[in-house]
Order: C-alpha cells, then structure tokens, then sequence
C-alpha cells in the first residue's frame, strides 16, 4: 500500500500505534494534539513542528518569500497557541537545492525573524541541508506553566464536555473570522486584478496572525478546550470531538465569515468559512457564559458558534435556522491524499 | 549569487548574522553549537534538528529503512550527546512522496524507535506531508543540569583553553576509533561482497553509535569542550578552534583508526579517519589527565591524539612522528557545495 491511499490522518494513527504509549511518566501529550507537551522540573515544554514544501505548500514562482518565512513561523506559533502555552524558541530547518538564490534565503529570513519578533520567538538553531526541492521546516518551542498542585495549564483537544450532572453542555466558539485565508487563496488562483477586499483575503493568506494573545486570555479566563484551525472548522472541530468523544453542532448563521470574503465571493463564503484552511483561528470550547464573557474582554471577537452535544459517533452537524443538517464537503485538507500530491 | 556558491558554512554565517544577538537572556547557546540551549526554569532545554533527504543523504534504492530510521534518530543523539546532555523527546517530520510505500515508512519508525530506546527518546510528535522527495527530520530535545549558581553544565565549543598563567595547554582526545563510516560508504558504494572487516565498516556507516554515555562521563569528570564528529575530525575540531579562538596540533601516530578500515583500505586509512565524516566519536578537549584518567574508567576507549595551542589562524594541523605537517585535504564534509548537490 502506498502513502496516497492510506492518507495524512491514516498514517499519523498508524505512527501513532506504532510509537505505542510511551513508558515515560515526563510525557503529556504526545502525538494527537497541536503540541507535544512534557515535564521538565517544575514546568512544562510545549513542543511542535511544521513543514512547508515549494510547490505542495506554496507555489514558488512569483511567491514572495518574507511571507513563506512568517507562515512557516506562524503557523507553529498557531500550535503553540492552541495549547495555551507561550512560545520561546524555534529551530529552522532549510532543505535547500543549489540553485536557491542566497537573496530569496535571505528574505525567508526576514519573514521568518519577523514573525519571531511579533511573538517572542528566538531562533536558537537548526539544520542546512542540500535538497532537490526547496522546503523550510520549523521547531517551535514553548513553556506551559503549572497549576497549583503541579499539573499544567493547557488548551487541549479531548477536555470537551457533552454535560453531565456537575456542568451543562460546553459551548463553542472561534475567535476572529473565517474562510478568509481560502478566499485568499482563490483570488492567488485566479491571477486577477486585486480590490480592496481581495487584497485582504490575500493578505489573510499569505500573512496569517496567530492568536496567541486570545489564546492566552481564554486560558486566564479559565478556558481549558481547543484547537488552531489550521485545516478548517469542521474538519479540526472533528479532532476535539474524536479525542473527546463527544458530538458537535454548529449554528451556521453564528459563524462570523470573514467579510472580505462574502463581499468577493458571496456564494461560496458560508462554505469556504467552514471548511477553509489556514485561517490559524481558534476554536474555543468550554461553559458558554466563560466564552461570552472572553469576547467582551479579548483582544479579538469571540463568537459562539454551537455546542458540544453526546454524540457516540462523534460527528461534527452543521445546522441551518431551521435545525436541518446541512451537507459540508469532507475533508478539509488532507496534506497526503489530495490530487496532484 | 546561488547557495552552490556559498557553501554550508558560509550560509549559516550568513543566517547567524541575520538572526543577530538574540535579546533573550534565557538563550545560552545558539547558532554555532552541536545543540541549542535555553534555560527553563531552574534547568535548561537542549534542543538539535537533523535531516537526511533521500538522493542526498542516502540512496533511497536498496536502502534499509530501518538504517535509515537509525541513523536520523542517533545524529541527534550525537548532538545532544556533544553537548553534556541528556536526550528526552524528538519530533519526527516526514516529507513523502504520495507512491512511498507504507511498509518503508513502518520500518522507518522501526529504526527510530530502535534507535530512540536504546538512547532513552520518546518520540512525542511531529508532523507528515507531502513531498516529491522524500526527507525525514528529527527534532530532539533535552535538558542539561544546572551546577551550583545556576550555570548550565555542558560540553561548548569556545571553551579550549591554549595555556595561561593558571592552566597549561588542553589536550584534545577522541573517542573509540574514527574513518569507519567513511569505510563503510566506500565499500557500499562499490558494491562488492562483504568479508568480516567490510561488513564491520558499512555497519559503522549504517547503524552509528553516539556517544552518549561516554559524554555524560567526561562531564561527570570534569571536562567542558567538546563536539561531535560529524563531518570529519579536522573539519569538525576546526569548529573548536573556531570558536575558541585557539590553534591545535594532532600527532598522527595517535589518532585511532578504526582496524577494520586498515585492513581494508590500508593506503587511504590514516586520511579516513582524519577527514572521515559520520563517526559520530566525540572529541573531547580538556586538561591532559583528565583525559587520560578518563580513558581507563570511559565506557568506550578515549585516546589523547594532541594538544590546544595559541594560534592566531586558529589552524588545525597534523603531525607526523619528526614534526612535519601531513596536508589533510580540507573539506571533510560541506553539505551544499559538494559535486553534484
């Protein structure tokens, strides 16, 4: 069997068994969050890692290399987020063919290094490497306090609540707007003349804003659930619901499509908010009057969007006014089983 | 002006200007070291990333995935192990092509994992996409002791000392015996049957041991200038000199060549082992005996091969038995302007 028909999910399970449970008692969360996260004395190291290759991840052709550098940078800085955890260091990796111009090297850095600053990462090292193709990995580290009593303070995927006795159903919301980042994409696509709106969808595209100050401030108001939409809402709400084991519904008319997005392309809008990726917002899970208290008081919008339901097949439901389901295309992103790759 | 032109250390210069002084009183060593470390708390993170890109590093038909897995897992090992400290978790990337068999891939993690066992890793996450090439990096993490004050207790670079009023010149020793993974490359490449000596070689080549216990000995009795022989013992103690600013003499008749190399290629040996990559040893520099004390108690064999000396061109030359200097072919290993890269 080849890695085409087993695809992304299927074979990051398949490693997963295959790593077993880990004996050390140091490790929190292994492979199936947005992070990794282990004991190191009185703390915790928040640890991920995310590749981005010319031509799977980016077409380098006219790409303007600042901005694969600050979404190689930010798109770790978007895991590390969604654990709640606070970034410090990043390890880069270049896989460099002999032909790469030093001056595209050169502005990969500056993205890179920009993207750092605005979210206090260091580069502290990492690998040069000659390659036939062009691909920039990067290793972000972070630190994740402790709570009284030692355990650590996160934003994890399987802490959603269905309700019971003790607590009500949690609540689901996601900071910012969506789709925006696709919508980008689509317009990159289409090579047409940018307006003002299209210009922000690019924007959203090439130069996504991780929330790691959101993300933070839900952890200070107690929030304990969630997870970065790096490969769309439903498909990463799928991830909470499976590792939590419950259900989800989603109120569509609640879900804040970004703007620019229903101005350019307002057919498809609703759609591409909900299964767009790399809009690096948060899902945010928990008691409802926590999330709505945090959008008064949050750096960005924070918007109830539906709730965690018992659900034994753990499915993600899209509801319309009238409560009826409404189809969303599978998948979102599947980065090994998508045409072409 | 291309990469192919600038060669690997030439670029990492570069990057290591364009990161600049890190702000962050937390980093104490960046770009520059085997590894990266950053205190956390009362201890410090001690952080390497190594890839090996198929066509590149190694080639990929008749390989044995598991060598493969091996391999990247101990120069990681390595790493770590050069710098005093203590592996604990790696985060595995995987770029694959979409036709990669997954049987290849389970015997990749087979290798990792083997290799991750024997040297106390727990693979904790990591990340898989999609690739025309296939490359596999790992990200490994440890965590290095504070000695009384807080300081880190490590293996540097910077830290050889050519003689003063208070301490005479450092010598520099290596571990077990060096120029057999160059052996075993050679004899793969070739491609002819393999006697006892032949296979002893490409299994330094393909299954190399770091040395981490050794390490963790020469800290325990007191040395503090190391590194690991990556890319050659003249290449790699340059680094030393480097960044201590200081000269070193090897006497030739000292240096320990890996037997089965002797016998095999006895005309190339002693330059084998001298520019030889991916031994993985460790030079070890530090007061005479202590090194030499260090060798009867070591868990592998420890030879003094020569002596730090003040050298303003910050030379690394060869001896032979009456003085004279043996010219060593400078390169040992550059990986990106090499013939064919």
């Amino acid at each position: 069997m080849e890695v085409r028909e087993m695809g992304e999910f299927g074979l990051i399970e398949r490693l997963r068994k295959a790593i077993g449970t880990p004996a050390g008692a140091r490790l929190v969360a292994g492979i199936g969050d947005d992070a990794a996260v282990w004991r190191q004395g009185p703390s915790y190291v928040v640890a991920t890692t995310d590749t981005m290759v010319a031509g799977v991840h980016f077409l380098p052709e006219g790409a303007d290399w600042r901005d694969v550098g600050w979404k190689a940078m930010a798109s770790n800085v978007s895991d590390i987020a969604a654990m709640g955890a606070t970034p410090g260091f990043a390890l880069v990796t270049l896989c460099l063919p002999a032909s790469m111009p030093i001056d595209a090297i050169d502005r990969l850095y500056d993205g890179l290094r920009a993207c750092g600053d605005e979210f206090g990462v260091t580069i502290a090292g990492g690998d040069v490497v000659s390659s036939p193709v062009f691909a920039v990995t990067v290793a972000l580290l972070g630190e994740a306090a402790a709570a009284k009593g030692g355990t650590p303070v996160l934003l994890r995927r399987g802490t959603a609540h269905a309700g019971d006795a003790a607590r009500g159903n949690d609540a689901i919301a996601v900071t910012g707007a969506l789709g925006g980042a696709a919508g980008g994409l689509r317009v990159l696509l289409a090579d047409e003349a940018q307006d003002k709106p299209r210009r922000a969808l690019v924007e959203r595209h090439t130069r996504p804003q991780p929330r790691l100050k959101a993300a933070q401030e839900a952890v200070a108001a107690g929030i304990r659930c969630g997870i970065d939409i790096s490969d769309g809402l439903v498909q990463d709400l799928g991830h909470v619901c499976e590792a939590s084991g419950v259900g989800a519904e989603i109120m569509a008319g609640a879900v804040p499509v970004d703007p620019a997005l229903t101005a350019v392309f307002p057919d498809d809008a609703l759609m591409m908010a909900l299964s767009g990726g790399e809009d690096y917002e948060l899902v945010l899970v928990g008691p409802e009057e926590a999330l709505r208290k945090l959008d008064g008081a949050a750096s960005v919008p924070v918007t109830v969007i539906g709730r965690i339901v018992d659900d034994a097949a753990k499915r993600v439901r899209v509801l319309d006014a009238a409560g009826a389901e409404i189809p969303v295309a599978q998948g979102g992103w599947d980065h090994l089983s998508r045409p072409g790759a």
